[in-house]
């Protein structure tokens, strides 16, 4: 039977109209009565528009309260939200929005034409409203935001979450960080990435503030943390790495309770310095398909388990493909957890079996049952943040003309964690590496490009022809080869 | 798609093996660890005496922690379980134990025979386990528990709870009083009843100790609450009445953050002096087929609001079959509210509508949203906490030779809100109240005797023929008649 509750933000709103839903840094707050009376009026204006249950419509902002009230104005009229991440090339757009059957972008910003239909924020608020009834209640089991991922092959997939999967998340995490009333979250990740997203969603259900920054700034971000009240931060490895420098030999306040560190492994001298300053640094473990983090280390083992992820978020489940101690594919199962992919029937029962999600990456468990994460899906970069799959940037660059192939692998590094580099088989000596850099420029979003290329004879390659990327790996441990 | 979550016992054993589970008056202490073995193992057994999923075993019990394993191993078997209020007499005992076809009872004492099987928990833990597969993910649609109310009809009814109306009730609550690390609840009221079992269930899904008493003495609650670091404590009229008397001039700590106040209506005069001594009130509104509170008033209101009920819980709505702010009777929706009645379509259909239930209470909402109750449940009389139906005692008492008929009121009392008398119709002058008395004794539960006892010449009825409660009610208030 599906599951209803009421809808979230009216219910948030009658239960605290005066608590600030959003605050902002230039000291601008929305109350959650604000909120709800801004969004039940875009919803009216996108219905006269067109958008209607079950439409698609894309959104592609930055961080802004725009964006906010366009996200929770989809859901009152029962229509679903195609979060597009800023940094894409008008290609890898045009693909997401035809993958998703788009109808409609609500876009901060007048960019380029794309293959849907685009209204700026401010377009939108313009429209007349369209009376009618909006939604009071939330169906758990409907559609409510498609989130890509690019995945193994290098074709993006649409990861759809339902309204359970964004409530089970914060329903897990509230078991696991506990809920004062005083509690406010700062949100400095995008909104487009399930990470942000689903800071903004908790607040509602929680009923506390979202300190939201714009775009990441280190010196905002510090100050955030030290003067705003801020208790619980969502941060990934290159943001703690700042945020540590800007503290000197300075203290945050004990308000703070939490670094909720995402966004792939961190080095363990990150953590050991985190713990050395007292930093309240909880590592986890998830990806869009878990509606964020699901294996979270909790408060009392934070400083005894550094270097692992923790343990499954209390309505999770996690296993390992091997034996007991071993190191396999990490399995993971709960409500949070998606029921698959838009429109793509192969790639979800090639990810998900009996509601298990083969997540491809390894890792095992401690004979106290705590995950460590030994290594990412397969091939998979994780730049800033950002994740990044070879796949996606060798198909691209490989249509450049004069380049016979072409394989992508990370590198570690200092600032970004890891950054994509290429080895090139050139058919052409005419091409140059600016060239490569150029061309990438115009198909794929910056975190994307290539920082370092390598000229090769040939791929390393097994019997059956695949690329083997470990030995692109070791050529640049073995530091053989002279970036152009 | 059933929802499906990990065994929340070996969950919370996993996450927080050394936690304080349940703790007792004389300090004795159980972990997760150690309650989810005991319960397994307690598991193992009941399946060697032939429980299996699906079956319905009662459990007869004051508060214990024989009790609290029992009820805990009942869901490690998917068997459902039956819980008994220890005052019952014998017939109302087989009345229930024959209507939820229940084959085995798990007793804390060797009683009376009944209608079905029993078993001591000692005779229980004496048998061999029987080993096998036990319950690793827990259902939230599959039927947990069932716990009779009588109604108005005067035939209890079965309230079949599913684990996802418990979980919904354990996550509602904690949105609005959030959740700390150090909570601690005390646990004073049956658990044989859905205020105390959901203290339980709470405890497990939070990963909080219950500080639970093994029958309530006002002497020990105000114990825990000066000297234990209860945080949290589930209290009616009575106890309050007893806290405030036993506090003098005297404050608790000011880790008391809350003393959620069920089981009827409470005289204002005590929440304004429960309010001049700075107690953390939390009036709230609920019944069985609720799973505990889904009205409560929140921390913010608490002294604003003195005599609300407060707003529906995060995942809960409320409605008033009236125009705005005129009172109507109470309804209510939400995933805590109970699918319906143990094998009685009938009664489940007439109560609960489209997901709506009746409560047959009645109520008004304010100006912003906050309920008002009025009037109880058509004819319910709450004693101490006790929910008693005069049709019961009606039933019960007509069967004494001599007596043609019966009406019972419920009389306003200073120690128990309420306690039930009766106005008799005797054929025979010979009868006696005594003989009254001693009769309800031998058929009711003593709570549900009735205290005061008239004899009159007839009943009011109205054109119907049907008793007007009413004009016993007023009866009582001019004072005409004299009690036997």
């Amino acid at each position: 039977m599906a599951e209803m509750i009421p809808h979230w933000l009216t219910k948030q709103a009658d239960l605290a109209p005066d608590q600030t839903a959003i605050e902002l840094t230039d000291g601008t707050t929305y109350t959650f009565l604000e909120l709800k009376e801004k969004s039940q009026s875009f919803a009216r204006k996108l219905r006269g528009l067109g958008v209607q249950k079950g439409s698609k419509v894309g959104i592609l902002s930055g961080n802004h309260i725009d964006m906010v009230v366009a996200i929770h104005a989809l859901t009152y009229l029962e229509a679903v939200a195609v979060m597009l991440n800023t940094r894409l090339t008008k290609q890898e757009l045009n693909y997401q929005l035809n993958d998703a059957e788009v109808e409609l972008v609500l876009a901060q910003n007048n960019g380029e034409e794309l293959v849907a239909a685009i209204a700026t924020f401010t377009e939108v608020r313009n429209v007349h409203e369209q009376q009618g009834e909006l939604c009071t209640e939330i169906n758990l089991d409907a559609g409510f935001t498609i989130i890509y991922t690019s995945g193994t092959t290098g074709f993006p997939k649409g990861v759809v979450h339902t309204y359970g999967n964004h409530w089970w998340s914060a329903v897990g995490s509230m078991l696991n960080l506990g809920l004062n009333k005083q509690d406010k979250w700062l949100g400095a990740v995008p909104m487009f990435h399930v990470s942000g997203l689903s800071i903004l969603l908790r607040s509602v259900i929680y009923g506390i503030p979202v300190y939201m920054l714009e775009t990441y700034d280190k010196n905002l971000f510090h100050e955030a943390l030290m003067y705003k009240g801020v208790t619980i931060a969502s941060v990934v490895t290159v943001m703690l790495k700042d945020l540590i420098n800007q503290l000197g030999d300075d203290r945050y306040p004990d308000t703070l309770r939490c670094l909720l560190l995402g966004g792939g492994p961190a080095p363990e001298a990150l953590l050991e310095e985190a713990k050395a300053r007292q930093l309240p640094v909880f590592q986890s473990y998830g990806m869009t398909e878990t509606s964020s983090q699901i294996v979270t280390l909790s408060p009392g083992k934070a400083l005894a388990k550094i270097g692992s992820s923790g343990k499954p978020l209390f309505p999770a489940r996690l296993k390992i493909n091997a034996f007991p101690g071993e190191v396999g594919e990490i399995l993971v199962k709960g409500p949070m957890v998606t029921n698959g992919y838009f429109n793509n029937d192969k790639a979800t029962q090639k990810a998900i079996q009996d509601g298990w999600l083969a997540t491809g990456d390894l890792g095992y468990i401690d004979q106290e049952g705590f995950l460590y994460v030994v290594d990412r899906r397969k091939d998979l970069i994780i730049s800033g943040g950002e994740n990044i799959y070879p796949t996606e940037i060798e198909k691209a660059l490989t249509m450049l003309d004069g380049i016979r192939e072409i394989g992508v692998v990370g590198k570690a590094d200092e600032k970004w964690g890891e950054i994509p580099v290429a080895f090139v088989v050139a058919d052409d000596p005419a091409v140059s590496a600016d060239d490569i850099s150029a061309f990438a420029g115009n198909h794929l979003a910056g975190y994307k490009i290539p920082k370092e290329i390598y000229f090769v004879d040939e791929l390393p390659r097994n019997a059956s022809n695949k690329l083997v990327r470990i030995k692109l790996q070791n050529y640049l441990i073995d530091n053989d080869f002279q970036s152009h």
